[in-house]
């Protein structure tokens, strides 16, 4: 298993060629990926005309496609893919697309893969509209499927809210708890790749626990990458990612390295951290890092993604073992090895 | 039937005493307009602790339930109010709600209905999230019915939401098209009041033909509606009406009048107008209307709604008489006559 995964940056295709299919573990369902990325550019291909060039721009939204590939590794762990799953997978990620523009808006970003954002491209007005339009596709993309599936999405999706919500309300509160961090991250993350694994297990004909299962390890999976991902924009490289990074602490986003020091440096110390946080401007990345590091901080958060890992891991036991579980398995090691 | 509603301000209250019931064609079905905004508040109850406030503030978002009462008037005048019309009613309310926050984030408007609007209460980026949350709690919320009616209100949103860009891509285009403004329109209101009354008509029973006639009646009454919004916004009083005015005009946005003007006034006329509609600013109205009365354009904006309100009555045609019927019938001469 590969420490990082080679990023599909280009628009959709049948045979995806700019993948090196040994260097990936989505191989498998490569195929697969390529039907949902069909539906998902399907959906949006009556508004070609005025809009082109903002559903052009979309491909610069649509990294890993980590989403679908767990609606159809689950699947396939589980049992076969069908046509649902395909359907499915490209809601889901439409979903994941839409609060990406969103989020660029709310960040005020310029970058995204290597690439300018929606909102740097187009304004705020625009992309807000934009974002809306890709929630509402992908419920009625969901609709196509059946009332169930359009349960656990909208329910997913409530928490994907509700969890940025909190993540915008509370910026700037650098007494932030660890418990309410995990809520944020919870709906921000995980209630995604937690619906894609129980999505890829209940419509591959899983039985109710072992669908559970399957929710559980894409909820741990989706908080290691969270965490991992929390760690990446404090001490990851800008050319590497491919996206501008000290976002977090420029638009005063607490998170859990800085939690843990908070809650450890000796007062004097912790207050002058906090100085140093609520100090407005960019690069201040080297000397946060710094304290981090001093407080242990960086090491505590790298535990606590190995823990989720690891819960995520030991949820696959109930499955037969297969390539897919292999891969699924894989998958929570990437997760916080990642630099990308 | 008086020609104007009055207003529901207050929070959902099981009798909304605050009406006088003898005025509003709404009475009939009072009991469950309230019916479906406890539905709508309960939705968001969960969230009471961190967001109280924003859902509380939500009352100033929440004017005279037209759509709702549409619902409601539709079921009644086809056959029976059943317990998915409330649920449905209160989604399709949450969806026009939501558009509302976005709409004064990407209008920029600080006053809605006497009140200071969500963002300028809590700022651009909660009203984005506020509005995401909306969305997906009111598609959440459907598929507790049915996928049947998941897909109608998928389809629903999806046109709203591309009137919505469509309008936003077009702004300060004084070349717009009257085909195009339509195109606009039909999103941006008619696709809401079309889906409210055909759901109304159909989870009442109703056979397909009967509840396209009422999809019909709610299209059409709400392109008459909205010709009527502009008028006001050019023409009204904003004491009456409860809003700031004159926003269209403020966010270069092409309403009916102004293109019939620029398509019938001579060149050099025309050509002074749009410099007129150019000229950033605000208080241009007055000075806006010399020309829209010179033109006719505000007697031809008035005749095209006027026609659209004949085409919603005529769609009734269908029903046997009743007390709901008549209502229906009624609603399509307020809409024209508003004054809020």
């Amino acid at each position: 298993m590969p420490a990082t995964l080679p990023a599909l940056d280009a628009p959709a295709a049948v045979t995806p060629t700019y993948i090196r299919p040994a260097a990936s573990p989505f191989t498998p369902v490569l195929a697969d990926i390529a039907e949902s990325d069909r539906i998902f550019a399907e959906t949006l291909a009556e508004y070609r005309s005025p809009i082109a060039p903002m559903i052009g721009h979309l491909r610069h939204y649509r990294g890993k496609r980590l989403r679908p590939a767990l609606v159809f590794l689950s699947a396939k762990a589980c049992g076969a893919v069908v046509p649902a799953h395909h359907i499915l997978a490209a809601a889901v990620e439409m979903i994941h697309t839409a609060t990406l523009v969103h989020d660029d808006v709310l960040d005020e970003a310029d970058t995204r893969r290597h690439s300018g954002t929606f909102n740097a491209e187009w304004g705020n007005k625009v992309s807000i509209l934009f974002g809306d339009m890709l929630f509402t596709h992908a419920f009625h993309l969901t609709s196509t499927v059946d009332g169930r599936a359009c349960q656990l999405i909208g329910a997913a999706t409530n928490r994907v809210c509700a969890g940025e919500l909190l993540q915008t309300r509370e910026r700037g509160n650098w007494h932030l708890t660890e418990a309410q961090y995990f809520a944020m991250i919870d709906g921000k993350t995980a209630a995604l790749t937690e619906v894609a694994t129980r999505l890829g297990a209940l419509y591959s004909g899983a039985m109710p626990g072992v669908a559970e299962h399957l929710a559980t390890f894409g909820r741990s999976l989706g908080i290691a990458f969270q965490i991992a991902d929390d760690l990446l924009d404090l001490t990851g490289e800008e050319s590497k990612a491919g996206k501008t990074l000290g976002t977090d602490l420029e638009q005063q986003k607490m998170t859990l390295p800085l939690i843990h020091a908070l809650n450890t440096l000796p007062i004097a110390e912790a207050d002058e951290f906090r100085k140093l946080l609520q100090r407005p401007g960019t690069n201040k990345r080297a000397e946060v890092a710094d304290t981090l590091i001093r407080s242990g901080s960086l090491q505590y958060a790298k535990r606590t993604a190995e823990e989720h890992a690891r819960v995520a891991r030991t949820s696959l036991d109930c499955l037969p073992r297969s390539e897919f579980r292999s891969i699924l398995e894989g998958l929570t090691e990437w997760s916080i090895r990642r630099e990308k």
